[in-house]
């Protein structure tokens, strides 16, 4: 694409964007449900061209080769398609989140201030492969007010599409403002990089993908980010844990769901328990397929089996592996946990309540859990609702980001005349 | 600076930022406050140090035949020294922002989940002349709980210098943790650029400044950035309007104070009611010493006058000068305001509900006033007690920023043994 038709494209997103923004704005919560539910009825009702379209897509996807993993990502079937579906009416029923009064002052000369939710604007969602996001994210911004612009990745061009046309019929007769979705269905880089820097016209990007992705947007954007980055994720079993509630977390936290951004990838132990912890927890975990990597005392300690050196503390592995580290002390673990983690999900297994508030208030962490799995960190778990990512960013948004997430401020100020003296 | 230097210069500030910021977090509310009052008194007690380096500052700016408003803005007396020392001692007044309860949710499975206020970390300054900023932004951040890193403007260096070293000689003697406050002397943009690209170790960049300094730093900024950028503030007198708070609201929101942002640029008359209205508010504002431009209708109405075209509707003029144009209808007037406006302070004069609720809505703005001077945007007319600035941003931080706005938040989960099915 040559640098001015890049431009009329992103003149186009844009203005388009933000006359959709300013009629969503000003939608009541029964026309923005009642758009919700047409989506879902008009995904239902275009149910076998999406899977037509979904075909297209695996066709090609394995004549390129991509991974098992990559084509088990990209494949629609019925229950997918039912769970988008469930997916918008779940979100119908959920708390508008626009318009929450958030503070309210009365100042003293009479002025009445409130701090009220309002849509954050126009929304850059930038995915690969899994193409129900095209609907779950389109769903969670219509509800919250926000015009949203679409970048799929190209492996999933057919379907993502497929899916996008159902939600703008539906959702279009039902009231839905023009372009309150947009779609690009170029794969130019540049044009999504451009887009990412329109200060002002574009309000925030989320990337949702693997690190190419992230580092992408954090080299280009010049929008406020939210990224959904690595999940390295401890337990720390401290010297005065209960050791059964210890087995229990530790177990859960790596092999409940090894794949996934909230599970543990380390696990740390206080130096004074590890002799007769370590062995416990090794053979429960080795019994459930998970290969060890240890320091210098915990290969010391379970010399009896074949535990690896840990090349690399900040490693995701997203599988059956677990790095555990031998700690002398909690501030010690605290340490290794700020320096090494990512600020995702960190529990500490403690019966001693000073250790339980120094981990607290040390740990900086988007989730810090006292006696529970890191797994819990989730929007539905949270009690959201429903979740369009996990932030790993301290600002503006951090951990599960729900509905209320997706919204802004601003204040309003009414008066009877007022001036400043 | 050779790139070695700066890398080196680079890990020192954000390692020291890193130890302080840790150290911060758990300060508690009371070790705060006894810094701050430390810090005032050590300003007081080094008050002709100060006077001294200014002094020189003063003189190299005259030598290089700086503006006369920026000499005002460089030059500190008794009286300014004074309004730092109230202003750190109001700081230690105010409430800790630390450690609000934002949310608490009970989950069925028993797991305790509260939100909680945390300091954002570590914040880098950019300012231009004022030093009086040094102090300010200290103690905010102090009490706040943030790591900061002073980068202030250069014909100021000697004055920030001696401030800077009294609050830190103070603060240390009063427990301040090592390197709460860095400031740097090099003025090597390199270095500043480097830092603001420090993803991770750096949390956020307040720029505070002219549009040079904005626009540097938006182009090479990669961490969170909340701007104090343009005030194009308007006032709409609508039809329904009350001509005598009109009257009142458009002298104040212009005449008050018109070099600050909160201050009106634009005034939008009603087309039904512009033939009254405007010759009252021409007369007026011309015997306040306004310099009236209009749009052709506004000229033909103010035909006695010389009413000089307006050349363009985004201009910030910061003087005493007004750009008027009358509009058909209320949606006219929001539909100028979110295209030529900054987001900042909007008002409409009216006695019509749905008139208001429709400006209220629609108007994209930080502060949307009804019946109200648009000057009352402000932290401390906002009540907050005091204000590092005010952001035109929509994310992170949207207003005024008080304390409050100086933190971040996250979730801390209380189980007993909890994991995930």
């Amino acid at each position: 694409m040559h640098k001015e038709n890049i431009q009329h494209e992103i003149d186009l997103l844009t203005q388009n964007a933000t006359r959709a923004k300013e009629q969503l704005a000003i939608l009541t919560t029964e026309q923005k449900n009642a758009i919700l539910k047409a989506m879902a009825l008009a995904l239902d009702a275009r149910r076998e061209e999406i899977k037509t379209a979904n075909h297209k897509d695996m066709v090609l996807a394995q004549e390129k080769n991509l991974s098992s993993s990559m084509l088990e990502r990209l494949q629609l079937n019925d229950a997918r398609i039912d769970a988008m579906i469930s997916g918008l009416n779940q979100v119908a029923d959920l708390h508008d989140p626009v318009g929450r009064i958030l503070q309210e002052i009365k100042r003293p000369n009479g002025l009445l201030i409130k701090k009220i939710a309002v849509p954050i604007g126009v929304i850059l969602i930038i995915y690969e492969s899994r193409p129900n996001v095209t609907a779950d994210v389109a769903g969670l911004c219509l509800k919250s007010g926000n015009a949203v612009i679409l970048r799929g990745g190209s492996e999933a061009l057919y379907s993502n599409q497929a899916i996008f046309q159902a939600l703008v019929q539906g959702g279009t007769k039902a009231g839905m403002p023009q372009h309150s979705l947009q779609f690009i269905t170029s794969s130019n880089h540049e044009l999504t990089y451009t887009l990412m820097q329109q200060v002002g016209k574009v309000d925030l990007v989320i990337p949702r993908g693997g690190a190419g992705l992230i580092n992408a947007v954090m080299e280009h954007a010049r929008v406020p980010v939210v990224k959904h980055y690595q999940g390295i994720c401890h337990v720390y079993v401290d010297v005065a844990a209960d050791v059964n509630k210890a087995m229990a977390i530790v177990e859960n936290a790596k092999c409940q769901r090894p794949g996934v951004c909230n599970a543990m990838e380390t696990l740390l132990v206080h130096h004074d328990l590890a002799a007769t912890f370590l062995p416990k927890i090794a053979a429960l975990l080795q019994k459930r397929g998970v290969t060890l990597k240890g320091d210098v005392e915990t290969q010391r300690i379970l010399s009896g089996s074949t535990i690896a050196p840990v090349e690399n503390w900040s490693t995701e592995y997203l599988d059956l592996i677990l790095a555990i580290k031998v700690v002398p002390d909690l501030a010690a673990a605290i340490e290794h946990i700020n320096t090494f983690g990512s600020h995702h999900s960190d529990a500490i297994i403690t019966e001693d309540s000073v250790a339980k508030q120094r981990f607290l208030a040390a740990v900086d962490s988007a989730a810090v859990y006292v006696n529970a799995s890191t797994r819990f960190t989730d929007g539905a778990e949270f009690g959201m609702g429903a979740e369009i990512g996990i932030s790993t960013d301290k600002l503006p948004v951090r951990g599960p980001m729900g509905l209320e997430e997706l919204t802004a401020y601003k204040y309003i100020i009414l008066g009877n005349g007022q001036i400043r003296t």
